[in-house]
């Protein structure tokens, strides 16, 4: 059992890096694509990277954030903005992106699992707990659009990627209310959010259109 | 007596409801202007309705936010933007606008005495209160165009908007200073804030321009 | 001895209070060159000056803010924008920028010792008060650039500039670790930060491309 434990810990952490790792090459990239100097690329990267997470923290009051505890994910991030900007090349831009799907996609239910989870320990509403997953999963990629100049993609892509960490943090939020142990939640969550991603991406699924 | 504080309980919540509704419709109808998927309409309507509270109550270090004590709030803004997808069409933006700047005026002066009377309550000095009145009637729109990638109209529309919050602001400071009861400064700064916005738009008055 | 001190606090006053008048000057003529009204340039230049170490705060749960102490700051920044409102004309801008660069590159020094200061005293790691420094110094016009709709100009200018804070809050950590007496690490981040910017400034540095 213990055994399981230890494994199901080195999972998770895997999937944490490799998602924070696919975040932050999304901002690095789009840095790149808007011709940002060497600061801007490393800035956008941390915002994509850490800006969902340091957003949740900040709404749920919650000090030191995770990436004081954490700095070598500061570092890590540094590193990444340094090696792309020394081996990634534009042909290479959208083999990039598509590698970084599954990461992405295992990242979002992952984040939504925990702003859920860190919302409910506060004993916040149900739905406050699911759109602090939403945060912690969305607002990175928001911040990176904003700062280069552009509207959110993930509010005009038309493609479902919040809605899909809103479905799984109502799984989360109605496994917590069952009571039911801390792993099934947990992996509930990302398998349904990310599930329900590769899905969407997989049949090319379309946000309902307002007619206008 | 315990009548007229029902009676003025009552209307405070009109309002607010109103307010709210109207700064969500802002929100929505700029999102479906930049042609934004469900979710970014949702999300703008969001910002635009919770974004000035919520920067308040983050500046003033006050939490819960008030939209976790009222999540219905949120379920109203949720069903507000699928209820706009379902049945606004282009043609009826601009009436909707138009009714809206009642309410969207009465607001702006309820929540310039409500972030005044917060920042008073932790003693903040009398213009740090103003700001707190404006940062939450204005910071609402500014998020929503920032996320629609436009200059906050609130800045560059050159009709007094901020600016009827700012005197309306300090009414309610003075009242304050003079110990006049709560619902005679709440009624000052909002009657003065709507008013000054009433009569800037019915008198098309502009700001005085920089000649540069 | 004490004669020195004195000194000390004053010069360090007045290089403050220099650098928060240039920070609000760039976003006041920022705002002007966007032809914004009176109440976006006030609150661009308000933006430019407060949004850094405001930032920082938040990020560092330090309340109340610096602003609130020194409320004087705050309606100093309200009549240069007036002044300039009423004097400065577009022919003037260059000039202007061009006065402005030694007190900025100052007060980007300065900042990037008061946030890594802040970040030490409450037992960060080093990277994490080196990072609080650059956001102290660098945020403001961050936030001015995107109110005003476009991409930072830190991000993209490819001339040395947070780079020059990074420097400088190391410097100012590894005087700190040492246990330097405080005028030295101060004046150490300073000197350092804004000689590197005269530096780069003068003999054109830019930053590495990346080779896409």
């Amino acid at each position: 059992m213990q055994n399981v434990t230890l494994w199901g810990e080195t999972l998770r952490l895997l999937v944490e890096v490799a998602a924070t790792a696919a975040f932050a090459l999304s901002g690095i990239l789009e840095g790149a694509r808007k011709r940002l100097d060497a600061v801007g690329v490393v800035v956008v990267g941390f915002l994509a990277a850490f800006g969902g997470g340091t957003l949740r923290d900040l709404l749920l009051d919650q000090r030191p954030f995770f990436w004081v505890h954490h700095v070598e994910l500061l570092w890590g991030v540094l590193g990444l903005s340094v090696l792309a900007m020394l081996f990634l090349r534009t042909r290479h831009f959208e083999v990039t992106e598509r590698a970084m799907q599954w990461p992405d996609a295992l990242g979002l239910g992952l984040f939504a699992a925990t702003g859920a989870h860190q919302a409910l320990l506060l004993e916040m509403p149900p739905l406050v707990a699911v759109l602090m997953g939403i945060v912690t999963g969305v607002a990175g990629g928001v911040l990176r659009d904003v700062v280069c100049n552009q509207i959110p993609s993930a509010f005009r892509d038309h493609r479902p990627y919040a809605v899909c960490a809103f479905v799984g943090g109502w799984v989360y939020v109605g496994l917590w209310a069952i009571a039911a142990p801390g792993w099934l939640a947990l992996s509930g969550c990302v398998g349904v959010t990310a599930g329900l991603r590769g899905l969407a991406l997989w049949r090319d699924w379309q946000l309902p259109q307002w007619r206008l």
